[in-house]
């Protein structure tokens, strides 16, 4: 009974606001038979630009509020709290989490054919150094080069995913990562993979860039199987037999939901506000 | 003793973040002899895309802690906060407590000589209506045109003040003001100010800017002097002999010290971080 419990247990996601949808979008492509509980703390959005000690405080009330849904299992879907709590809160629990930095490292790592790669993302997350240390890890050989950019996330919540304006922030963020010729960027912030093509365009044909989202939910899919946990049951073609996903927030549900069904294949239609300062 | 005592406390002031330091300057300027204890929601930061009831409520925290520095009033120094909380809030109070809007709207409705006022700011602000009403209440034919305008202060906390994208995000952003023909348009966002020479270019030089950050600060001047609250001795003109301000954040005291420092004219070397989630 326990076991077919754990196997039907959700995974737990969570986000500093609606970012981390794209992760629970390649979630639901790769794992579309597990459900998940997705949080995005809408109330203190965002994280990029705040201190390592708020952002452990946050993450780990989240975590204790996951823990009420009873998750099997926890995805940081978020590159600020990946790169400053993850490693910080992990001994504290005695389930699996992991976070989008290792794996999005290990990709780029594993593609980089010239040794240079570029990394952008929040200012918390290029200062934490976190992607570069376990790029290192795999290969103390290549060059790393991160830059903060700040106006990426505002740009995609403002809907100018391809437009003049953003193209040329863009081009003014990436003028070094150009000038050290790398060859592969990661966009280490949960927004970025919606500017993929304007990023792309800027950057080059020529630079492969690796979006963490798809790369974590790869691992998860692993994670699952290795620790015996994957849910079972593929689900139905209909979609009234999908998993049944469930949605919180710590404010402005109606605003959060027009963002997750631009993002998302299915339709959300409850989303609930918690107190998460409670937690 | 105590009358003496009420006219030397100090005057709270607080705003989500660094912004309202636009209002602690012209405080500064027009009464210098009074002291300041700001306190700035950086943890939480920004409102502008937040709900009402989360806004009263941080609000309130910051209220609450406000009181145990005994000030004998309170600014609201943000808009958002302003539009948002204020109303809610004063029955609750009993010391004097001024917000950024009335004041704003009365300089605007004064100023317009064709009858049409333009507003920017947050979503939140805008959405308030709050400068119409106050408009309305003053003169009811006067038409307002709001504009919420989400990336101007990341352009801000950016440093990019005068710069090519800043100015076309500015076109964009006021072309229905132009088209409408304003003759007056309200900065609604204690970072605007920061813009006045990039919107002053894109509105044209027939168009006034109400900063209300200084009607604010002279509102605030005639409240004091009104309730017999106001700090009866003048400064000396050593820096020794200023009244000394006390700043305080709920994250990064050091970033926000730079920022401070860059606003204010005098040297700010003390800001204490404080839990504002226990208050």
């Amino acid at each position: 009974m326990k076991d077919i419990d754990i196997h039907q247990a959700p995974i737990g996601v969570f986000d500093s606001g609606v970012g981390g949808l794209t992760v629970v979008r390649e979630i639901m492509r790769q794992i579309p038979q597990e459900r998940i509980v997705y949080f995005g703390d809408t109330a203190r959005v965002p994280y990029g630009n705040k201190s390592k000690d708020n952002i452990i405080r946050y993450s780990r009330q989240i975590i204790r509020f996951l823990r009420t849904q009873n998750v099997k299992a926890i995805v940081v879907a978020c590159n600020t709290a990946s790169a400053c709590a993850l490693e910080e809160i992990r001994p504290e629990l005695d389930l699996p989490i992991i976070g989008v930095i290792k794996p999005g490292a290990k990709a780029a790592a594993g593609t980089t054919r010239n040794g240079r790669i570029g990394v952008i993302g929040t200012e918390s997350t290029v200062n934490s150094q976190l992607y570069t240390d376990f790029i290192h890890d795999l290969n103390p050989d290549i060059r790393v080069i991160g830059k903060a950019c700040p106006l990426f996330v505002p740009l995609v919540e403002e809907g100018w995913l391809k437009d003049p304006v953003t193209e040329e922030v863009a081009r003014r963020y990436l003028e070094d990562m150009k000038q050290a010729d790398v060859d592969t960027l990661i966009l280490g912030c949960t927004h970025y993979p919606l500017l993929r093509s304007t990023v792309g365009k800027v950057m080059g044909a020529q630079v492969t860039l690796v979006n963490p989202a798809y790369e974590t939910a790869l691992e998860l899919k692993e994670l699952l199987q290795r620790e015996g946990i994957a849910a079972e049951s593929a689900p139905d073609s209909t979609q009234e037999a999908w998993p049944e996903h469930r949605f919180f927030v710590s404010d402005l549900a109606d605003k959060f939901k027009d963002f997750a069904n631009s993002i998302l294949a299915c339709e959300i239609s409850r989303i609930r506000q918690i107190p998460i300062e409670n937690y």
